[in-house]
């Protein structure tokens, strides 16, 4: 089987590995990165073949760093996925949960897991840069007293055990992941079933702009499964909005609404078509 | 002149210190608070008489957490303001520019100084968790090689010295803040000239619901100067909208807006109505 190297903001362990699985199979070779940006430019100059990136969390909201990389890099979306945040609660090997009194994990993870620490409130939460990468500080530090919160994945590979199962607050917590390839590369997804187009643009600063906008897709009955507003560099108060709409690029409606669009908006970008995810 | 205590955000000499004086002028005391929740509880059970709150910056985007808060407790939005963001380099008395090799700022501030750094790359950036704490921390600790990113405010506080003012990237960094009150309290700021709504609603997930939604304003000729998505909780890919409206609550055609929209939201709340800032 051929590898497919996919980069990827985190430590290895993170749920952007998780996804990488999810959207390449055993053919997908996760390469970390430290930054977000790092992920994009490792495919934009070639060092890798894809890029694996969170877009949004059902708790958390958007990613907005990574809409504005989006716009940024001229990289398409090809697919996308879903995973089930499942935090979990892990030590280094022969540490046992009585002798717990630190848990370590990236801020956002810890305020998923309230109800476990009101039920244990002997714990003291410390937030640390990454999920994954808590994992592997508490094991190479071999802590004594500590925890980590992160995915089973980190637990498997920094070889620590997992004390809890799922001890996040919400069970309703899934992060979408969107796979770039670099543009005129073959789609790394089989291109089946229903499919989705991701588009930014901005609008002119006039009254009703934006549901003028929104009327070419909604006078063709076209499904929006998300719009997200970031703001407009250099223009105060004006707005880019990016949107997924559940059509196919080559579908006549849809070019026509494009064609609508852009009579409206004052620059628009497609993004990507691609399978929705499940 | 009687004092208006008003809580905020940070350490004293932040960018919301500069607001709340923008606000409240010289009998507005600021109460500083370590996170913003507690920004929020400490007018919630009338420790302080108004919040003042950050809620959408012209680089780097709206304040997410915020419009979560915004939602969560009551406590009606009464007036607004934006502050010109001027990050200025702030060393201890007696460090003169050519022993900086260390700059201490939040991560948003260091970011926003890219050409600064790009230009002087013998300097290392170093996160802290706050602008003007950095200033704080520079001066308590008597570093002789460090700088840090922050307000004027900060530097007076302090007894700290600008060493180089204005060293951000884009001058058009401006933030918005929201001046919160408690329900029923008699406003602090004169209700005079133009006024704005903010509200925010869920709508159905049906095709064209948020078109739906919008022509409620749009068929009225109502201007929306901001939209803002978060997610629903419980309902994975579910959102709130969050809007500001250019239109007194109490104007006819703003009342039949609110009706219409309560015809086709799931649900409806009205965040504030005040006089629109500068």
């Amino acid at each position: 089987m051929k590898q497919v190297l996919a980069s990827f903001q985190g430590e290895l362990g993170a749920f952007s590995q998780v996804a990488v699985k999810q959207l390449l199979g055993d053919a997908g070779r996760a390469v970390a990165c430290e930054r977000f940006e790092q992920a994009f430019r490792a495919l934009e100059e070639g060092r890798v073949q894809a890029a694996v990136i969170p877009v949004e969390n059902t708790l958390h909201g958007s990613v907005h760093e990574n809409y504005d990389h989006l716009l940024r890099f001229h990289l398409p979306i090809t697919g996308e996925t879903s995973v089930r945040i499942l935090h979990n609660l892990i030590a280094p090997q022969g540490v046992s949960w009585a002798k717990i009194r630190r848990v370590y994990s990236h801020p956002v993870a810890l305020n998923q897991c309230l109800d476990f620490f009101a039920a244990h409130p002997h714990l003291e939460r410390i937030p640390f840069y990454d999920t994954a990468g808590s994992v592997k500080m508490i094991v190479e530090q071999k802590l004594t007293d500590a925890a980590a919160i992160a995915s089973s994945v980190a637990a498997e590979i920094y070889g620590a055990r997992i004390l809890k199962r799922s001890i996040e607050d919400d069970r309703q917590n899934f992060t979408r992941f969107v796979l770039l390839q670099r543009p005129g590369t073959k789609p790394l997804l089989a291109q089946t079933g229903d499919r989705k187009t991701s588009l930014v643009f901005t609008t002119r600063n006039v009254p009703g702009a934006l549901f003028r906008s929104l009327s070419a897709f909604a006078l063709r009955d076209l499904s929006l499964a998300k719009i997200e507003s970031r703001p407009l560099r250099g223009k105060p108060w004006e707005y880019l909005f990016y949107v997924d709409v559940l059509e196919d690029i080559a579908a006549p409606r849809m070019k026509k609404a494009l064609g609508h669009l852009e009579e409206l908006a004052d620059f628009l970008k497609v993004l990507g078509c691609y399978p929705r995810g499940k």
